[in-house]
């Protein structure tokens, strides 16, 4: 396995591999990897020829008082993982190779970034915009493997994609869950035993959301009080920035429950912010 | 020459001469070509094996208020030009290929975009941020070749492509001037014959305001000045819409002129917006 901490050996190794012929994944991380980032590993190691991960911890999408220097860095663990996963190489690079200095240019979203997490975290979204577009001119994969828990994410990076004709293939890939399925989260290590014990209310409230709205309710705000409701039931130490029922391609609210329904919510456990989403019309 | 109307075409035949060792050059225009674009596409020849050539009257930089349906087309000409200069291929998407829809992505360099020409057209260096990034993946070119009439478009792209890291080199060429130094340029074909005579006087104030500051002239506002007058003595038919004296890279305006100085302007005759610059330090 081959670490790269430059851009120009990072590309180098990449259009190589693309002129003999070779299917190129990527996978970016910002480190701190566990069973979710895996999963993502393992599906872009049986779909491409060669598989590159990116461990960078990128600072400009964490907001001032977020967890930029709380957020979990495992670098020796997740080379190894990555190693014994069959990753073909890693980019590790300084923050001061990415952001020389004096960066002016913006890429964003607005019209899905403004949703959901968006609204919390109101500079999240542009940071991710140009991480990713800077990560894939660095490494030019066929395919980029995403993690479907990070729903608004993925739906933001699709439609940059899309808009401005990136040549790589998008892959999301299901969340992976404990067993009593809390979302696997770098996060979750910020949890207390307590706060650990109510997190799967996030997922519950999901599974409750899909189950109401399969057996015929189609109001939207019945949905939504249950889900509030069964997290102020079952995680009572938790807070909730928000919980929203929406169109899976616009990420606006949704009038009413009988078309496509996706659900997502975010739940703050002290200094620890979950959020998980599932498609809950039964699709 | 090759003609491509797709995208995915366009792009294999790049990817194609790229894997084979191949440099390629991108030229993009917006049709209406003229001895400025044909000096570019010289330069590209003279330096790049494949030469590329992008034809596409990009909407979404125009305003409503804008010129888009007088701006000059001219495709039989353009690509018997090209063809005449060796080009080997053209890139004449569609609208509809480029815009398919719902877009939502937007790429701003605002700290850029805020000076000069941006002040006049809010939107149109987010249009060409964004069509450019698109041409960029779309023609994945080694090296990109750019006039330097157009000063604050090459300013922004050589940001953007330095903080996305794309890996585009840009070339920027000498602005190709008639015998009476007016600025060659697809809008000159708006002028009646009384503004074409006065359109010099664009360059005459560019060509003031370096021997100003050649001959110990410190103050911008004293060279300004002079320049406002020549306009006004030499171009009474035209408005103008900016004249400034600035940072070469920040593009802010300077406080005095004992340091690296660029000199841009913008001047309208009745429909007709013509715009020119110049380093007026001596550099």
């Amino acid at each position: 396995m081959k670490i790269f901490k430059t851009i120009d050996a990072m590309r180098d190794f990449v259009m190589t591999a693309r002129c003999e012929g070779k299917t190129v994944g990527l996978m970016p991380t910002l480190g701190g990897m566990h069973e979710g980032h895996f999963s993502l590993i393992r599906a872009a190691r049986a779909a491409c020829d060669v598989v590159v991960v990116s461990i960078f911890l990128n600072p400009t999408q964490f907001a001032p008082n977020e967890d930029l220097d709380a957020y979990p860095s495992t670098p020796h663990a997740d080379c190894d993982a990555c190693e014994s996963l069959g990753v073909d190489a890693i980019f590790t690079p300084d923050v001061e190779t990415m952001y020389p200095q004096g960066e002016a240019t913006e890429v964003q979203v607005p019209a899905l970034a403004r949703h959901l997490c968006g609204k919390d975290r109101p500079i999240h979204f542009g940071g991710v915009c140009v991480v990713v577009s800077k990560l894939f001119n660095i490494i030019p994969a066929h395919k980029a493997f995403f993690g479907a828990k990070d729903y608004q994410q993925s739906a933001i990076i699709r439609k940059m994609v899309k808009d401005l004709n990136v040549d790589i293939e998008i892959v999301v890939c299901p969340t992976v869950r404990e067993s009593d399925g809390l979302a696997m989260s770098s996060r979750n290590a910020y949890l207390s035993a307590e706060e650990r014990e109510q997190a799967p209310a996030l997922h519950g409230a999901l599974q409750l959301a899909r189950e109401m709205i399969a057996s015929g309710e189609k109001d939207p705000n019945v949905v939504l009080d249950a889900m509030r409701n069964h997290l102020a039931t079952h995680a009572p130490a938790g807070e909730i920035d928000y919980v929203n029922l929406f169109d899976p391609d616009t990420l606006e609210d949704v009038a009413t429950c009988d078309g496509p329904v996706h659900s997502a919510l975010a739940v703050r456990f002290g200094g620890a912010r979950l959020i998980d989403n599932m498609r809950v019309d039964g699709v």
